[in-house]
């Protein structure tokens, strides 16, 4: 058995959402059942990378993130692309019996038997200006499925204010469902900088949305590993 | 009864922590038993400041955040200054009537038996850059008072390198409670703009120290309401 794996990369920190700032491996996954207009990892999405990306037995990738993190155990991050397109139940049963915690980050459109081997599940779906539309069927499975995962949470990003309406209709689907909030991040090319005030105006921006809303239920974060490494990859 | 209190704002979001991008409103209580060499708060420290404090009682501040928040419950963080030098049990008890959370930041230096009606307490103690020193025997006593509180964590703010081998040290002596660092900000002068790139410049500082020394423990995190707001008040 094999799976496509676009990068592997850390120890960094977690940029995003509720383990935001943890120490964190990064696995991430090749290849994407979604194509969001502002896709900020299409080197692990778009098929015309697909020669880039590796193909690794699950025991190589287990040898690479020890390697990494130099046998200490830390959380490590399945991500991609949509990580659930493969079977990662190998890797993490290979990080658990080590003592290492495994969060996963995918859009929910797909369940797999796995979730309920995380720690952390972020599912992530796609507001309107991503030119996907959401299955909640697909999704209430991945709700079902990550029924013995301790830590289940919600995370869309906010491009404008249609998002941001989605986003609070969202919320009052899944009331119980812990939820987060990024600004979106239209500066996606990783050879040109970013607008460091541009990132945290759109941060103010999305703070002043829902504190004026009096909406206190999400959390509102930016993407730190943006502001602190741009767009560059493998951090 | 009365209580001495700097500022009461928000609803904004908690800029650091464990509650970062959290909906809060802030109660600043005023008066403090440190006074560190760059604090960032000296409005609700240095006696100087005296004339500009609100005196209150605790339904005078509890109509206050009610006002502010309209009535929704929200998390309200106590902070200051050290907001353990004075008796918030009040203002506690009429919130958690209606439905409000409550986080207290403190340096850990006076323990308060009010501290067990948190629904978080942040302990802060204050690193060898502060030119204060840690009295841990208040500091234990800080955590057995908090016994029935359920999120007790450390927070530690990093100047240099020094601070930076202080910390490990500390969360040696502390393994079970969860650990916070943060980058110590030079740039207090509310008057004048943050240095965008400085901020986050020292925020990569800390993050590749951690990560470079294979310490997983910590979560690292920038201050937010410094990257949006700068040194102003009241956000």
């Amino acid at each position: 058995m094999t799976l496509r794996i676009a990068e592997i990369f850390g120890p960094t920190i977690q940029g995003e959402g509720a383990l935001i700032g943890e120490p964190t491996v990064f696995i991430r996954a090749g290849g994407c059942d979604y194509r969001c207009s502002w896709c900020d990892s299409l080197h692990a999405v778009d098929s015309s990378y697909r020669h880039d990306w590796m193909v690794m037995t699950p025991e190589a990738i287990w040898q690479e993130v020890r390697r990494l993190s130099g046998g200490r155990p830390l959380t490590i991050s399945i991500s991609g692309g949509n990580p659930a397109i493969q079977d990662f139940a190998p890797v993490i049963a290979m990080g658990k019996a080590e003592g290492y915690r495994f969060a996963c980050e995918t859009q929910g459109s797909i369940a797999r038997p796995w979730f309920s081997a995380l720690d952390t599940l972020v599912l992530s779906p796609k507001p309107p200006s991503s030119g996907e539309s959401v299955d909640w069927a697909g999704f209430g499975r991945c709700l079902t499925a990550a029924e013995a995962c301790p830590n289940v949470m919600m995370k869309i990003v906010i491009f404008d204010d249609e998002d941001y309406l989605w986003a609070r209709a969202v919320a009052g689907k899944f009331p119980d469902l812990p939820l987060y909030l990024q600004p979106g991040n239209p500066e996606v090319d990783p050879d040109r900088p970013v607008d460091l005030q541009a990132c945290t105006d759109r941060l103010l921006w999305l703070i002043e949305k829902v504190t004026g809303d009096g909406w206190f239920a999400p959390r509102v974060l930016p993407q730190l590993h943006v502001l602190v490494w741009g767009n560059k990859r493998g951090v």
